[in-house]
């Protein structure tokens, strides 16, 4: 962040008073441009007790496979931020069942929210940033290729929670991992 | 958004290419500059049965009750924000005890997150952005005096839940009201 977004003048980095952070703050119009952790919603969605999953068409992590998630757009919730996205990877219309899983991811100042659900017909299919999209019976899933930690988080805790059939919402934290 | 924090030339609004929103687009340096949802993290802090509030030393709703919550920043998780908020505004040190409340803000582009928290030894005190710091007892919560509509909900549900002794995550959306 080098220039103010209101006036286009160029920001300092300092720490405003009675803040404790360094903030970008502008001089010329005196705002401070904060930042703060964004949102990716998605969902886990089950057919006839298999996982739909997508294997991505772009970067970062092109062909691993991951669960339909995606940022969540200001004017939305993150319900309907779940089910939209799920609608744009997997074609797939769902009925969410309930939040699940709250991870914390801090070293890219994410949180990641997936929530349990069933698709409304078991009709999909591969929308512009998946390659494939296909279901996965529970003993079967591309454990070797997922994309993302969190997506193997909420996954690995779904198939454990399946068996108890009671779904806590869980909230972890992830590390960084090494490479990445 | 009037100006590329990255470059500082004039920003102009379109749907980029494989987008179906608006966004704030750079031609300039190519840039796109997405909006999105801040999280906002807070505490139900109990002492002996009681409730800590705060009376706001700030705009908006300055005199009104709220529970201790304030911006999730970088680098933090949602728990540590909302210990490090009621620390800040109470004064007060809290064990975490368990998410209990996701509130969909969508008019204002914010999801409140409330945690119920225990008070470690009972010390707390009014911080900078508090008038006043009190515990109230249950029976005598200043309804009608809180500051924002998911205080006041989760409060609410906090007290219900209180009589079963189990506390679901919750997870609803706030309507506009009037006036607001
Ligand atoms: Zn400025
Ligand atoms: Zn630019």
């Amino acid at each position: 962040m080098n220039y103010c977004s209101h006036c286009g003048q160029p920001l300092i980095s300092r720490i405003p008073e009675g803040d404790n952070r360094h903030r970008f703050v502008c001089d010329h119009c005196d705002r401070i441009h904060y930042q703060n952790p964004r949102i990716v919603a998605g969902t886990i969605p089950v057919w006839e007790g298999r996982i739909l999953m997508c294997r991505r068409a772009i970067q970062p992590r092109h062909g691993y496979w991951t669960l339909p998630a995606g940022f969540m757009e200001n004017g939305e919730t993150t319900v309907e931020a779940a089910r939209r996205e799920t609608l744009e990877e997997a074609l797939a219309g769902v009925r969410i069942e309930g939040l699940y899983t709250i991870m914390h991811v801090t070293h890219i100042d994410q949180v990641h929210m997936f929530f349990r659900a069933s698709l409304l017909d078991g009709e999909f299919g591969a929308g512009e940033e998946s390659l494939e999209v296909r279901l996965f019976a529970p003993d079967d899933l591309p454990w070797d290729e997922m994309a993302f930690p969190t997506v193997q988080e909420s996954l690995s805790h779904f198939i454990e929670d399946s068996k108890k059939e009671a779904f806590p919402v869980r909230v972890t934290d992830i590390q960084r991992r090494l490479g990445q």
